[in-house]
């Protein structure tokens, strides 16, 4: 049965868009942080919508489930098939053009395959950017990143990826293909289709090419980085910027002192941005598009940090003199994720909770686990701004890492989940859920919600053919 | 079988709960524009969540259709029953707290029945303001503007109800409580439900309870009356205004001459903004929450005309120098309708193509539509920000009223959508698809689109007893 799917596949998407070659496969059955391994019946590469259509229709016949995956660079194992070997992974990268890009109207059109840095660059040509980014830029694709309603660190000022995305095209379970892709400001006709399959992982249809927002290009920024005394101050401190420099205020970080000590371990040549530590440090980026403002910016950071002072909410800061300094500050924060990696085993949770009750709940969960499990250590940094923190657990001193993951990790991770859900907040902020987080979702999530979830996905993927197992 | 149901529903949301009594129901029978005109079993007004959920329960064992109902200010006759008598009206008006006012987090949390006004006068009185406004505000409830994803006049700066909500609690077809009211920044929990619910018209929940974002208090403002030649002169002025006013222009309006003499013989006290007579005219409103930009707000008001008069764009402009004078302008605007309405039987369209292509649209379809049906006077007023106008076809002189709209006005609708689906736009821009649109709809949508519609409608509401007959 496979073997006819095969010939007819081939037939269909040509001898560059499909593989069964083991070595041209290995590397996207692997997800990007090396969790998962899978294995796949092929790699199909179309090169079309039509392609994809053709394809879908073609698995619907024969019953085949789709694994889609753009840049392989998910973080919860979304876009990697299981060990089975009965699903294809339908790679989206061929398609890779940007198809439009109106300056006036200051919207890009893209296959989804176009990778994120493709499209900063092609924007930036223009005068214009495209708002969002992240670590994975060089590899992300467009279609990963709406499929999984991706964040980043411009998510204060820019929203995340739906925030972003004005029209869609998507191929749907049978083969059909929904053309959303014409951006109206408004359309009230029935429900929001886009909405539903941005951020759906793969699991309703496979999204072949967006119509994105992109913004002005930048006409100055200020860069600071303040020391505080509590997660508190903190977050005084961004409320006082969002009130001092309304609508500038595009990423507002925070770190612990054990996070720069990391980064500092990890690249010795970082310089400590202040002169003493503090229990923890924030990095504050103000934008703007506009000249007239861009020259004012920096009196605006200066009077933000004085007045941060006279309040008490700071210890000390530093305005960064130059772009060289500021994109200092910024590896900083971009380290942190590797450096603490570096220091062994952990259990990394991507987690928000409202923004106001942040402060008090790292205050609250932080000693309550490194009580718990003695020898741990518990590391917040993030996008304070957004009630989101990626909330790390350091296994103690000569832990064996797959002993440790496997056991009190895993009732680490349990336990860090049932505190942020008894908080209201989200068990994944911004990873989305993939296979990584489905069983927590399932264990956690209100049965309303489930079952609706569960309801929609019957509805349009009856056969159960897209992205099978992850998610829901 | 209805007895045994009105028996039970009586018991549970009491004498202030449900009424049989004809009189008490009337006003709630016939649609705002006194289009429909239905029959219910009962009219309920439960008091809270348990009370909506217990009736939406009771509804489904006896097989009850539900017409959920806000403010009755819709404009599709989405919240009417049918003449059947079959169906009972769930009216949210009793749940009517504003139960969260966060001032520092800038968001309140209101019952669906919160009427728009009191919101708006609620947050005002915290130094905050509610973005959105329409005509309807002193009647239209939350839950309403949230299931129909209603639009405004400050859509360009703020975006639709959509963007503005943050959270939502509903009841679903099986009488379960779906609570998505705490808002979280970023939540990547699967498939965003509350999306799926914005603007689904009460065909796939009922709406209890919304959590909003509330915008800080206006600290200046600025408006404009221009007259220019041309829809794309119109167009290239929000551009200019765009770019020389970056994230502040918060409403641009276009009407016609046309329109500008019906405001005047509708209301004799109106004065002319400007001089002479103008083929188009813009009202264009700049708005800051910021006091320093407040403070440059005339001198940029001034520049951004000057600099149009250079181009060429406008003949004539002037700015309002007092609130006193930015209400009258305003006035004119919010006059059009009931206006246009005044000169005769008028089919009205509210439609939206892509921003760019509007200028060209309305050139294309209105001699069209003039030249087709000999007598008839096409007229385009409202949102050119959005892409967005209102697209009347007012009867010829002495047209018979009940004649001519059953006759050639549908005939003529038929074709402003036949026109609008080729140009890529939406038969429904912001008013929603409701009863007077969904053949429209079922004519002229996507199949593919359809077809995902009506998969969602059929998973989530197996039964069809959530608002049926309206929208899919």
């Amino acid at each position: 049965m496979s073997e006819a799917f095969l010939v007819e596949a081939a037939r269909l998407l040509g001898p560059k868009g499909l593989t069964t070659d083991p070595d041209d496969m290995a590397a996207w059955l692997t997800d990007w942080r090396g969790r998962y391994t899978g294995a796949a019946l092929a790699l199909a590469s179309p090169a079309s919508t039509e392609e994809v259509s053709g394809l879908v229709r073609l698995c619907a016949r024969h019953g085949v489930p789709i694994v889609p995956q753009g840049g392989n660079s998910g973080m919860s194992g979304g876009a990697t098939p299981f060990e089975t070997g009965r699903e294809i992974v339908l790679s989206l990268r061929r398609m890779n053009r940007i198809t439009a890009l109106d300056v006036a109207g200051r919207t890009a059109t893209c296959e989804a395959g176009v990778i994120l840095q493709v499209l900063h660059e092609a924007a930036e040509k223009e005068g214009l950017r495209f708002p969002l980014t992240l670590g994975g830029k060089g590899s992300a694709t467009i279609g990963g990143l709406v499929s999984t309603n991706a964040g980043g660190t411009q998510v204060l000022r820019h929203g995340s990826m739906r925030a972003l995305v004005l029209g869609i095209e998507a191929v749907l379970a049978d083969g059909s293909v929904l053309d959303l892709l014409t951006p109206l400001k408004k359309d009230n006709r029935g429900f929001d289709l886009k909405q539903v399959l941005i951020g759906s992982e793969g699991t309703l249809g496979i999204v072949t090419a967006a119509t994105l927002r992109l913004s002005p290009g930048i006409a100055g920024r200020s860069v600071m980085w303040a020391g505080t005394a509590s997660l508190h101050d903190a977050r005084s401190l961004l409320l006082l910027a969002e009130d001092m420099a309304p609508g500038l205020v595009e990423g507002f970080e925070v770190l612990p002192q054990h996070s720069l000590e990391a980064v500092q371990a990890y690249l010795p040549d970082t310089r400590a941005p202040l002169a003493g530590p503090h229990v923890w440090h924030a990095l504050i980026e103000l934008v703007t598009d506009d000249a007239e403002t861009a020259d004012r910016l920096p009196d605006i950071a200066e009077r933000l940090l004085a007045s941060a002072f006279e309040r008490g909410l700071i210890a000390d800061a530093t305005i960064a003199a130059s772009e060289d300094q500021a994109e200092r500050l910024w590896l900083i924060r971009e380290t942190i994720s590797p450096a603490e990696r570096a220091l062994g085993p952990a259990m990394q949770h991507d987690i928000s909770v409202p923004v106001e009750k942040m402060p008090a709940f790292v205050e609250a969960a932080v000693p309550r686990l490194e009580a718990d499990w003695p020898g741990t250590r518990a590391v917040c940094f993030g996008h304070l701004g957004d009630g989101n923190v990626h909330f790390h657990v350091i296994a103690p001193e000569g832990a064996d890492r797959a002993e440790w993951e496997s056991g009190d990790g895993k009732a680490i991770s349990a336990q860090v989940h049932d505190m942020v859900t008894a908080w209201g907040g989200s068990i994944s902020a911004e990873h989305g859920i993939g296979r990584l987080k489905r069983d927590e979702l399932a264990r956690l999530a209100d049965p309303a919600m489930l079952a609706t979830m569960r309801a929609i996905k019957q509805a349009l993927d009856p056969k159960g053919l897209l992205n099978p197992g992850k998610l829901v």
